[in-house]
Formats: C-alpha cells, structure tokens, sequence
C-alpha cells in the first residue's frame, strides 16, 4: 500500500519534473500535532509517529525520527520501501545533508510551501540555488493523490472566560503592541495557534486533545485580524469578535493580505513557524524583524488566576490517578486488564471530574517492552494484558478549563527484577533532584538538566530526549520557550531564561529496547525564593499529585536527604488528595504515601 | 597623585580636541596579565587589580571592572576621584552603555589602537559614528604623560624540549596548516603570546610569571613569520628557527606586513584578541574569516607527553604544598607568621623542586577578611600576621618544565565557628561533586557548573565568577576555551565542548566582605569513561594533591557519597606525597587523610 503511495507520488513527481519531493509533518501553522487532514507524511510513510519528515526521490524514499521514535518507526516500515533515518545519531546525514548530497545538479526540489516553514523553507532554498536546482513549492502533490483525504478541520470555537483565562484579550493585546513597538514593527503576523488561541481568549477543536482554532492572525497598531472559516464562529462569537474589536477575514485571505502590505511597513513574525508561501508574499522590499512571537514568552508566564486555577486542576487529577492507580494495584492478577482498558479506566476517572474538557494528549499505557518506545499507543493490535509483574507506564493528561496536565507514573504490577527497582529508585532520584533546585535568576533549562540526569549518567544511562518542556494552559501540553535540556536544540526554542510562573515537566526516564521503561513525570511551577546579594534566587513547587510508587523504590539506593524529598512529596500527595478518595482508596493511599 | 595624572592626561586630550579616552589593561596582544610597561590603566588609576578599564573624560574618571575585585578596586579607589562601575550588577552601565551616553554628539573618542582588540575597536568605532564622532587611536596618550614609564620587556627566548612540549613545531604548524585550508584561508596572523610560545615551542619571560615572548607570527602556506625584537633570541635560538623554518622579521615590522596583504588572499583571526590597529592596516578588500585561532582548541588538548609531565608537576607541587601545610599547622601560635611570610615559605619549598621555572602567578596568601577579596595580594603595607584562629586562603601553583600548576588551600589555623565549618563543608562538597561528574561527551561547562554551585545556592549563597577555567602549560594559568561557568560571558570563549586531555580548575568558593574566604581549589583533566549505545561517557581524574583540611569539616554536613570522594581523594594524597615527605610530615599527612 505504502509502495504504491509512494509510486503514485513519483507519477506526479515525474509530470512535473521533480527529483526530490519533501512531505514534513506539519499544518499551515507549524502545529506538534496534527489533524487527520494534514497527516500526509503519515499517509505517503505509514510511519504513525508524531514527528518525522519524509523525503521521496526516484529510487528512495527517507523517513526521518528522533530518538523518541526509533523503536516504534523501525517497526511501522519494516514492511515498506521507505529508509529510516535515525536524526541525532552518529554518521546518520540530516536532511538538509541528505538534499545536498542527493539533489541533482540543475534538478527540481519540491514541496507544498504551506508546510514549510519559513526558515526551513530558505535552507532548502539555499541549497537548491547551490545546487543550480529549481523549487516547486506551489502544489501539495499528495493532495492529488489522496483520494480519501479527510475533510479540513472548522469545528466551533469557544471563548475561554476570564476567570479561567485571568487576562483579556485587550490587555494582552496592548501588551503585543507594546512589544511590537520596543522592536520598531508596525504589522505582527501570528500564525501560531496556540499563540492565537492565548491572545483572543478563545478556544476550539481542530486538533486532536489540541483546542485550538485553525486561523491566522495579523495585529497592526490598529486592527487587530482573525483570519479564519466563518463558519466556526456562532452568534455569541461574532458578537465577542465586535465587542472586542476583532476583524474577520477568510481563511485562506491571508496570502493576499500580506502580499498587499506596503513597503513602508515593518513586519514581525518567526520564521520559525509562519510557512513559507506566507513569508514569499510579502514585497520583498518589506523590512522584516525576525523575533520569537512575544505572545510565546507572554502565554509561558502563567499570570495568578492560572496558577490557582492549575493548582486546582492538578488536585482533580491527582484524584483520577489515584483512583487509578489504588484500582490497578488493587486487581491486578485478579481481573484482565490490558494497556487499553487500563487508560480507559482512566480516561473515565478524569471525566468524572468537574471542568473536564479533555484529554491532554492521547494516553500512553504502555506494559513491559513497550513502555520502551517513548511514544508507544497502544492500538488494537497491539494491546497487551498486564501481568502481575513489571512495569506499567502510564503518560497521561487532561484538560480541564481550569488548566491542563500531563503526568507519568510507571507502577509495579508485581513482582520486580533488581535491575527494574534500581532503575525506578535512580529514576525517582532524577526526578526528585531537579524537583529540589534552587538557582540564581537567569539560569536556563540547559544549566539545571544535568541535575536530573546525573544520577542515571553515575550508571552510564541516558534517554534520548530532553528532561522537560513547557506546558500549555487548556492548549498544546508542550509548549515553549521553557524546557529542561542540555543540548541546545537550535530548532526548538525551549532554552529561556526560567521566569516566575514558568510551568516546565520533570521527567526522567529509562528505557530499554525489549525490556521495559521507566518515566516519572512531575510538573514544576518556577517561583522566586529569597533575594539576596547574590542575587534573585528561584525554586520549584511541584503541582503534580500522585504517589510514586514505593512497591519499585530500593531506599538504600537514596541519599538520606532523597528520602526526605520523596517523604516530603508524598506527605504532600495525601494531604491534597486525600480528602476526595473512598475510605478504602484513603486507607491504599496512606500505605503507598508512607514516610520511607 | 592619580588626580595629577588624569588631569595631565585631560591637558593631552584637550591638545587633540579628544572628549574621553579608554585606557584598558592590555598589551598589543590581548594578555590576560600584562608587564609593567602595559600597566597604563593602573597608572591612570591606581587600581592595580589585574583586570579592568578606565575611561576619562573631562568632568570624570571611571573604572570598570568585575565581581573578583570589587572589595580590592573599592579600597584602592577611596581617596581618588576615580569612580567604581561594578560590572554585572543591576543597573551599573557597561563601558559601552557609558560611552553611548556620555560621549558629546559630533565628539572624540580617543584610544590607542594598539591595546584594544578587533571586536571591541570596532564596537566604539560602531557608537562613535552613530554619534557622529571621530576616533582619534594613532597615539598612546598616556605614554606621553608617564615619564617614567618602564622599558618594553625583551627577554631572552628558549626552547621547550619536545620530552615536555610533546610534539614538534612542524606537526604544529602542520596541524594549523589544515584548519586554515578547512575554513579556506591562506594567511594567518596569530598575535596570542600564549598561542605563539605553543606552536613554535618556545618559553620567554616578557610577562611576570607568564613565559611568553612579546611577539606576533604570519603563518601562510608556505611561510612562519615571526615579528619579534631581534635582541632576545641568541644563535641557538636562530639555528632553531633556521632548522624549522621560521622567518624572523621586526616587531613593529608587522602593521606594514598586513598593510601589505594582497586583496587575494583570505585571512584567518580572531577579532577577539588581534589588536584594532592590526586589522585596520588590512586592506579593505581582503577576506576576513573570523574564528577562535585553531591553536587555541589544540593547545588546550593536551597530549599524552603534557599529561603524564602535569601529573609529575603535580606531585611535586603537592609536596610543596604539603610541607607547607604542615609547617604552617604546626607552626602557627609558636612563631610570628605572616601572609608573606607564609607565601615565602611555600615559595622556597616550591623552588626545591625539580624543573622548576617560576610562581604561576602571584601567590594569594589571604589572612581571614582579606581573602574576602578573591584576588587579594599581600603587600607589605597590608600584610597581615596570622592568629591561631580563621582561616588562611592560600591561592598559588608553579610553572615547572613538565607543567604548570594552580591550586588553593583555605585552612584552619586555629579555633573556627560553626558557620566558617558549615561553609568550608559546603565548598568542599562543591568542589568534589563536580570533580566526580559524570557526563556525555558533548557537555560543556554551563551544562555541569551547578553541580558545584548547587550545594551553595541551597544555602542562599554564590561565589561571583567562574567556577573553573582552563590552564596552560608553562604559559598562562588562565586559558581557553575551556572552563566551569553557569551563564556564557561572549568576551570569554571557555565555554567549549569539555574534550579529553583538556585541564581545568574546580574551585568554588565562600566570600564574605570583611568576614573571611573560602576557597578549595582542584586540577581535572578531562578523560573518556565508557562508550555504549548512550554516547561516549566523559569523566575527570583529580591531579591536585593535597590535603583539604578536616579541621574545617562536618562530617554530618556531607552525604555519605561525599565522605566517600573525601576519603578516596585523601588516600590518593597520600599514596602520591608521603613518599616525598619526612618522618615527622608523613605522620601529620597521615592524620590529615583520614578517613572520616
């Protein structure tokens, strides 16, 4: 089917005269996640990950993954035609390396310039001109070849009301413009959803557990424009558009907006994410001012009303772990219960709490080996019944319009290797460690990482990713510019300075091919401890509320001053969830809270 | 007298209409430490720290510089009309900040073209002309003022063996040779003293306590120029630089060689540490590279020769320092000792030892409140007698033909507080968690700083510079581009890629004003752990050898993991020094490498 896909594809290559043909995956809105529509790479590769690229010429066709997917992508091809390229690894070519040394001179490099964004789109530019090669970047060619391609997504939108939002629309706008003035711009164009949804105070449905609205935006120092199908906005939506003075433009108006903006003006916006048919419609005599979107740091700072509200939301879900968590212990080896019914549990405690709005992402169950794919779904196929031993790892969340979550917890479902429950100690430490940090104003995820990973690279471990990342409030549960990494990923802006009401995930992991994973995922508030003459200091309040689970934890293998980390946060854990729990999930709790 | 002096210098720069005038620390090289003659700044000041700048204008007088000397420039400062601006602290200008403001529009910003680098000349000449102002830079107008100003230092030249350079002149130039045709250059004009005295294998004496050779070198494809004083190599000198092919040419000869550069050629330097004057001789159309000067990373890398001699040096200059530890211990009380008399000791036992070349620096012997000020120097108006009780800081190391070395000891010299143990306790720990990091090889010093400074943030405290840094072999003890640092300082390029064989200082620290400091200094060299499916593991091996002193520990304060590094580093120390001691010594390190 893939081969097919894929020759189909080379037919259209072929008319046109293209050598090289990119399918990235990604919307018009440089979006982590997808909607169906816009699942082309997936379409032309099979591979079902979230993030990965496809590069098809004449004779091969490419896929490229982080370490993230390796296990899961080598999998999903191993019946196609299509390469694997592991991204990061040693003597593996990038793409950009890849379209260098396979371009033909004087041949043709395409790709549907929507999908690209504006600075990928340039390098990819560059390396054609080098190469005396054309670019077709005016089609989405396997658009042509879908036959059964989903509907595009205009689903309703909603609007976010002040007391879950703690802001307008007017003040966070008047503090764009102010920005926009710092940097000597007039016009702004936003083509980030999230950034869209954060500023208007709105929300929607066009991506999967993502509530966002699929729109542009352009903020001048006047007008503030919502290009979008009017279709998605009801009356009561128009009417907050006019009362706050929104205008409304069709969707797809925006190329010919921006290719009617005069010379005269000066436009900011991140090349990073708005695409490249956009950045190539402006009058190239347009001054640009390239800048990350300053709604990414503005939405980042959670203001107080968020905090509380998050704080709130963490207990709720806390609540549905919990009851999971008691549940799963509690009749594992008595009743079946698979990676799929597990998250269904699950999925059904967190419905039962107020404010539900959704998930926060597609939940991860993962059992034994398949826990060490970092990204695991379990599908039908896949399911697999939970034993009474090993590890269950379960990376889930929701979104609750009073803010959203995302936590990991890996429980022992019985019986554990020595290796399994010095893993899950070093792994706990990890997470406990960076937890503890208390720093200096100005230190950024890159400076703070090590004091996670430390404790698994003493073992000569390591997990291929970053330790953390920012997280959205009811929007995309990973979010910039905060992160925890030690590698600066030019690519990913998640390397900030740590601010105040920065909300960043802390989890370690471990994961080992055909083995199992361990991750503990905790979320972290950044909030100002003492200032001194030294400086501003900073720490952290964890908001994540669940017990860790001590049927996995070696306490020899902690520092005394570990223990008291770990005893400390399950001190915390029972007396917030506590008080929501039936008398026999509060008698488990007390048990699996207790002072180690 | 400085009030003289500057206003001697305003009537200069009144003569030439010049409205301020910068006067830095530096040689025509970009020095760290400079000889007397370049001593301009301090002249003009009466600061005689060794890092900062002045800059004067009519109606004022200021002088930058940073944290390590801010007690020290405070001090000396008091009674001229000399301003302080602290650098780095909240709201203080940076020099560029102050010209902006200050310099008068369509005014004159005077310097000596010789004593400011690329980078920064070019950054005033940026103001200035916003400004529409001149630059007056043709002549050192201090030079004019000071009359009795030292002569310029032209010392004799000698060769460094290979059996402790390691690797010849022509592999040197060889290896240089083909980073220049990497980055596509074919001239290469090399003006570091240090980077100099590497590549041609040669020591001098043309700095106190830095063996350089005041000089500037060409290295073309087929050409070594070296631009020295004729006077100070003698005929062995010459026959080696006939047998190895290196042209000699005058010292000043060098600004009419680049004046005289063909626009054909491409250019390899550092505009960082090539002076103004030097690049400025170029002729406009020649291509420029800039880039860190490829010997800088080489020589920072040292080969198995350099390292097995540093550990021989270390020996050495631990058994001097062990016999001074414990003369000073069993001394202190019973006879007068005073911070010099105390260094001189050190000193002598130092010069006893084989293949000794010089102090590495000036000794920093620092008596209680003293050694709050981290570069404090003792002079005999300040010397300071020592008393049974607080602490002494005794920062030094040796420059030895097998190696250069820099380590501090604080010590106990008699009955201490709770709060001077609880914070000797505390460095200590920092400074054997970093030595004990492990890490993947990739890291640099931002990603491992806060292993050491994490345990003094948790109390609310810092030490305000680096936490390590590079050191030369039989050159400078400062050196790049390697160091411990938690935020990236651009002007210091020691945030390198931690390679093996690369040496650096761990050396947190305690400094309260007018309380006491607290220093503990080691020497990693950087080594390959294992390699597996994670990355190439990377780890430190101790070279520094010499007791941290238990008088000034709480073992309670110390996790049982740190009592581990203490006691395996103290063992170590005494594997490595008793056997150099006598009797009575070794019976004292015995008890000051206990266990605990």
């Amino acid at each position: 089917m893939i081969a097919e896909r894929i020759e189909a594809l080379r037919a259209e290559m072929q008319k046109r005269k293209i050598d090289m043909y990119i399918v990235p995956t990604s919307d018009f809105h440089e979006s982590e996640y997808v909607g169906d529509y816009f699942k082309a790479r997936k379409y032309i590769t099979g591979f079902t990950g979230s993030s990965g690229t496809a590069v098809i010429t004449m004779t091969e066709a490419g896929l490229w993954t982080d370490g993230r997917y390796f296990i899961q992508a080598e999998r999903e091809l191993s019946q196609s035609p299509v390469t694997l390229y592991r991204m990061g690894e040693e003597g593996v070519p990038t793409i950009k390396e890849y379209i260098e040394k396979n371009l033909i001179v004087g041949g043709c490099l395409g790709f549907d310039g929507r999908v690209i964004n504006t600075k990928a789109g340039s390098d990819y530019e560059k390396i054609a001109t080098e190469k005396q090669a054309t670019l077709y970047v005016v089609e989405d060619l396997v658009d042509i070849i879908w036959k059964e391609r989903p509907k595009f997504p205009k689903n309703p939108v909603f609007i976010l009301e002040e007391m879950y939002a703690g802001e307008c629309t007017e003040s966070k706008l008047k503090r764009v413009r102010e920005k926009m003035r710092e940097k000597g711009a007039s016009i702004h164009i936003l083509t980030s959803l999230y950034d869209i949804a954060w500023l208007f105070n709105i929300r929607g449905g066009d991506i999967e557990h993502v509530p966002v609205v699929l729109s542009f935006a352009v903020i001048t120092m006047e007008e503030s424009i919502w290009f979008l199908h009017k279709e998605v906005l009801d009356e009561k939506l128009q009417e907050y558009c006019e009362k706050i003075h929104i205008v409304r433009k069709p969707y797809e108006e925006i190329y010919n907006y921006t290719k009617a903006i005069s010379e005269k003006e000066t436009v900011l916006l991140d090349k990073n994410i708005v695409n490249y048919r956009i950045f190539h419609s402006l009058n190239p005599n347009v001054k640009v001012i390239q800048a990350l979107n300053p709604t990414e740091q503005m939405k980042a700072i959670k203001n107080k009303t968020e905090l509380s509200n998050i704080c709130d939301a963490h207990i709720k879900d806390g609540v549905a772990f919990t009851k999971f968590m008691y549940w799963l212990k509690t009749n594992i080896g008595k009743k079946k219960i698979t990676e799929i019914s597990a998250s269904d549990y699950l999925e059904e405690r967190r419905k039962e709490q107020a404010l539900f709005v959704d998930l926060s992402f597609d939940t991860i169950s993962a059992y034994g080996a398949n826990a060490a794919m970092m990204h695991y779904t379990a599908t039908l196929e896949s399911d697999t019944e939970l034993q009474p031993k090993g590890f269950l790892l379960v990376d889930s969340g929701g979104h609750y319009l009073d803010g959203s979550t995302d936590i990991t917890r890996t429980m022992a479902l019985g019986i554990l290797t020595e290796e399994e429950k010095l893993h899950f100690t070093t792994v706990c430490r990890s997470n406990l460690n960076l937890a503890a940090a208390k720093f200096l104003y100005g230190c950024r995820g890159i400076n703070l990482d090590i004091l996670s990973r430390e404790p698994l690279w003493k073992l000569g471990l390591d997990y291929k990713c970053g330790t953390g990342h920012g997280i959205g409030y009811l929007l995309n549960v990973h979010e910039g510019p905060n992160g925890f990494r030690w590698k600066i990923v030019p690519e990913r802006d998640d390397s900030c300075i740590l601010e105040e009401g920065m909300v960043t995930t802390d989890e370690p992991g471990i994961y080992l091919e055909g083995k199992y994973g361990i991750r503990i995922e905790n979320e972290l508030i950044c909030k100002k401890a003492e200032k001194n003459e030294y400086g501003q200091f900073m720490e952290f309040e964890t908001v994540t509320y669940a017990p860790i689970d001590l049927d996995a934890i070696i306490p020899e293998e902690m520092t005394c001053s570990e223990r008291r980390l770990l005893n400390d946060y399950h001190q915390m854990v029972y007396k917030k969830i506590s008080p929501f729990l039936t008398e026999e999930e509060r008698e488990w709790l007390k048990v699996y809270t207790r002072e180690i």
